[in-house]
């Protein structure tokens, strides 16, 4: 979405169809070039990545306008995995399914699904980016770290006690959260929003109130200050959470559609797990 | 919202329902286990999965229940990518671009482009594995692959005129289509399906009144063969390319937000491409 | 929809813009005329139907291109009323209130609730209206109604125990369905489609497995078939129901956001209601 | 989906949750009480509405907990009657018969138009509420109305040059605005909302920069006030606009679906109206 207009693609026609020289309504995208038996994104022919990009580095182009190199692919790679899927717990989750044991297709079931990451779930991305962006502003502008901190707190914590990017319904220790951190760390990728959110989960829970009950730093927060050093603004922040889950979605609205009767109602407290026991990767995939 | 709660109503049975004394409303899930700090996706903990499966490979393992191996992972992550954006010509994307304009959030537009997915668009890939389970039982009574696909296209031509996964709008060849179809070919993961819908083209186009047009086979047709021979369902087909696509309908939502005005006229017709120009991968990733 | 073009309105400029004579992509709509300062639903100013029709006239003039006789307005209203909102009980209103409940709009609230009519919510009007279609051909090519009910009921019950139109999770006698079924009668618009259904309901509960459990008709079955005696076509049979019951999605999303917390458990049989008392309608609403 | 039951699993605590000793999850809807054979909507029994309150009444009824009085039923009435359709002009109109077109079900195509509902498209109403709110409160504090309407324009104009409930795309005069504002004060139902909101109009054209481009009342203006004055709370607003709006996505989601090939391209500059010529209600109407 930042590249220049290149003039003289354009002038061989890599416009999709032009046929009102005299029409101001042209639009611009710089996206995806399609034309008969032709299908580019960012530049590159879709079949010729085929074969040689993994999915998430096809995503990460899409969204960004270059191929990432081998380091971001794979911290891009953990970002998208991370949120998955969250079993039945989440509103959307079952949104999709109760939607999908009525009778529709999985489109509305996925769709329906979509429609219930709002500013409570899945919402948090976005406003961490902006909220962290802020601190890091205040940093540039001569503040501490710690200092920043304590602004940003002081700032997004008295309408909510809880400021986006912590705590969660279930985990007190987020493990993705953890270490979706780790592994920027250790791919030499975490750079001012990992820094300032590290000291902002440490302000945070050095607050006399919290010494019995700290505030975990959660997925959605780890996932703002990943993807903001990796470079991602904070208007996509919220979608990067939406591709993650759609699988996730789906799976449940197909298991129900599969294995439940239609129209049951759907109890998530009544929900028991019987798939495969606990088990560790094979030694090929570490 | 105001009315003093009734307690003799409440008493008498006001109560919309309660009935479960012998509690009986137990139900399974089988795709991902949550406890306090645990994750676990198909019995392997998410965070123990991040950095090391690829997305393509990890969304496999929650649709199907095993990891994949590295030559079936390769495929799926191909299948994904095929059609992960095709520019601002289908109406998903023409949708969620005039959903993102009105001022809607990301998840609206994302869904509202979900639900473009219809018998038209996106829907076929059910329609051909169904078409082509009923062919691969043809060929298991006894009859040799060309009969079975001629049966095929004498029950699915006969209300349209194009049977499931063959044609396309805009392309006479569909490159992704034949990138996917070698691909499997090439990892030695072609099977039943691969072969009777190669058939299926060959005696399509063999028809007279095909000489001059011949209908070639789509993105949707090869996704279908290679994932029936992966051993995916047809109720999950539709899914793939939803997974697939939502990535594209996200950043031309994201583009449209950033780069245009609200509630403008949408003219696909009017749109040209202003990215990169056509390029190559590197040389390391091939 | 069935109205003849009407020549000397588009020679005098109905046309909603007109500016490329040879374009052959010209497209007609006969639902609505917008100009400037003009908006005319079925060539009737809408400023000039505010004031002087009922909501249910207006949106019965929109779907069937004339104005209502009053009976037929009363009756089409009944039909509207009747489904307005069933409580916490049915997935739509469950789905619609989890979405509220997760921050999102109102929007996405109630179109997420929209997505679960599915077929076994919602969906049985338009297979009831075409259910009763073949019956009353079947009458018309000499059957008795009896001899044709029949002849339904062996054809559409064989896939499900249940004919469409008939039964209900909750009630063993739909008050809305009765309802509606004795004011088309008392109106005297009560036709073919009426009396056939109540020929069907007769066979279908004299049969010696239903002694014990008659199956009653439901509110679909009852608005299916005095729609079907107004002259509206199956294929806008679903539609009915998603218009009459948006105010009630829309209710429960807002009830929901203004008092309960969000990300809650739905859990519908938790629910009491603490409204008024049962209560009736004054004397001059009589 | 094919793995056994894990049985330690499962007792091992393989249930998801479950800790509802004190079972402290009650919670109250006071909008419709569901039982056996009985629905009733705020203490009326629905099938003793039918035939008696017109739709709109209805609506009233469930939105607000009391029946409106015949003045406030018909205002309301013509609420809900003035956003009936607009044509094939909006957004919103677009996006539901693109996915009509795809091959969807009548629920996904008036979801997807509901989605396009958003801050620049029938998403209005909430914003001119909450502003005629903060003038109305200026005005309890001492100012006239013409001072708070002064503060209005300063407060409201500065990040948009339109403030909300004024100027439309197409209309220089809304007709339905006028004649709503006009009804309200025939039916004496106009009060403070009302009267603020012509006082910012007169104030906002009487600006020298729109001498010569007068802004007019739009109808999401227009609306607010009136109900403002009926007493409904903002967080409603936007869906007034909804419920009123649904059946006209409908009527164009069947009409495409009855009259245009599917997949087509639709450019609403290319439409024209082929419904009957502009007419008068008859004079039993008036």
């Amino acid at each position: 979405m930042n590249h220049d207009p290149a003039t003289p693609e354009k002038a061989a026609g890599g416009r999709l169809r032009r046929q009102r020289p005299a029409d101001t309504g042209e639009w611009a995208t710089s996206l995806t070039r399609i034309a008969q038996n032709e299908v580019e994104i960012r530049g590159y022919p879709v079949d010729e990545l085929m074969g040689r990009l993994t999915y998430s580095e096809a995503v990460y182009l899409l969204l960004r306008g270059e191929l990432p190199s081998p380091a971001i692919g794979k911290l891009f790679t953990a970002v998208l995995l991370s949120s998955l899927d969250h079993g039945v717990t989440p509103p959307s989750t079952l949104v999709a399914r109760q939607v999908a044991g009525s009778g529709s297709s999985l489109s509305s079931a996925v769709a329906a699904g979509v429609l219930a990451f709002g500013s409570y779930h899945g919402g948090d991305i976005e406003a961490v980016m902006r909220c962290l962006q802020e601190g890091i502003s205040l940093h540039h502008g001569g503040r501490s770290y710690e200092e920043a901190a304590r602004l940003l707190l002081e700032r997004h914590c008295s309408a909510e006690p809880t400021p986006p990017g912590f705590g969660h319904r279930i985990h007190t220790r987020d493990p993705r959260a953890a270490r979706l951190m780790q592994l920027a760390h250790e791919l030499e990728l975490d750079g001012e929003y990992c820094r300032l959110l590290r000291v902002v989960e440490r302000v945070l829970n050095s607050q006399p109130e919290r010494a019995q009950r700290p505030l975990p730093l959660n997925i959605d927060g780890a996932i703002a200050a990943v993807c903001g050093d990796l470079g991602f603004g904070p208007e996509i922040g919220n979608g990067l959470f939406i591709i993650s889950r759609v699988p996730g979605l789906l799976a449940h609205a197909v298991e129900e559609k599969l294995t439940q009767p239609p129209m049951r109602k759907i109890d998530r407290d009544e929900a028991y797990y019987n798939g495969p026991a606990r088990r560790r990767l094979p030694e090929s995939r570490k």
